[in-house]
């Protein structure tokens, strides 16, 4: 039996998404729940970078998950044997979630005692970039396969986001994948972006993003 | 120096895109015109696919790409390389095309002597289902390491294709993929798709696609 729920979250009433991911934010800085927003391609490994994530840090801080998808409840179940908080938001074929969607899935999954709120936002390199969500940081995830070249093309994607993890690395010698040339785009799209190569699958470089994240909730709990 | 323009199209003033479509669709039928529309997330393998379909029959078809993109033209850029006919069309910051996009996008590249017209669709697995670009067959990538699980999460994506190009088998070995599951995931959601696997990379399997692909147009401009 499924231990998590699933919720239909709906399309926002507001006009003024901004306001209601700014008030999201206030709220969350209140409650010291810290929400990160994952983005990628559909199959980039949210989920699995996610599993890696949480096994890193399930020690240290108490952690919810939102997944968030059109259909299917795949990524819940996995997440679900991690033994975190999981709650299944489906978006009734939205392409994205917004502050209020995002708003809503928290309600339904509780803040109670979490300090890591992870938002699994629908696979998508376009529209989750144009809504804040009411994160307080926003990650990306690029993958081998998908090619060096997606920052020239999904502009706003490597705008938004405070890092970007490079992730599948254990492929690389399969693909035509220039590691210094990727960040060499990213950079140029976004200069203060962090990028951290990593492979979800092996294990490789995770430690280094989940030292970034350790650093970035304790500092968003204690100011 | 580039030999193709770059346009920007317009979103479209109409609100009744199926008829728009429809309009389209009877135009290019009249003018022996095969539109293909080409879906996949970012870096499945578009382009690469194409290129290859285009070595398969640009001796036998007048053949003319539309590459879709939100920015850059480095998909032009590789296509130009072909010899055929190709224009780089943005979106400016839409994740899709409709119907009169697409027709700007035609009338931009020109259709005289045209067999097949290809509209590579911008990188995105949810909103590019949601609109009828006018095109005869609706045709998506979906890549070896995106995962076999995508026909439960993208429905509406695997509902409207006619064809489902599983591409990078050849990196089958390094990724859990299960073909037979992703191949009945499909036939869930879509029992008439046609599923063909394929390598963009190494050739594999591409010439059977073809063999689909010149047959409907022969079909389409017979009629």
């Amino acid at each position: 039996m499924d231990t998590f729920r699933t919720i239909e979250v709906k399309r926002s009433i507001f006009d003024n998404n901004d306001r209601q991911a700014g008030e999201l934010r206030q709220r969350l800085k209140k409650e010291k729940v810290f929400l990160l927003n994952l983005m990628s391609s559909p199959g980039a490994g949210k989920t699995t970078t996610l599993t890696r994530t949480i096994e890193a840090l399930s020690n240290e801080l108490k952690i919810g998950v939102m997944e968030a998808d059109i259909d299917s409840d795949v990524d819940a179940r996995s997440i679900e044997k991690t033994g975190v908080k999981v709650i299944q938001l489906h978006t009734g074929g939205m392409c994205h979630l917004d502050a209020d969607m995002t708003r809503q899935g928290l309600e339904a999954m509780g803040t109670e005692n979490i300090d890591l709120a992870v938002l699994e936002n629908v696979g998508n390199l376009v529209c989750p970039a144009e809504f804040d969500t009411g994160a307080v940081k926003n990650v990306m995830i690029l993958s081998v396969p998908e090619g060096d070249d997606k920052p020239l093309k999904y502009p706003l994607m490597f705008s938004v986001c405070d890092v970007v993890l490079i992730n599948k690395v254990d492929v690389l010698p399969y693909f035509d994948f220039d590691l210094e040339k990727c960040k060499e785009y990213i950079n140029k799209r976004n200069p203060r972006a962090l990028v951290f190569a990593i492979s979800a699958k092996t294990g490789e470089g995770v430690e280094e993003w989940a030292d970034w994240l350790r650093r970035e909730v304790a500092q968003w709990q204690k100011d």
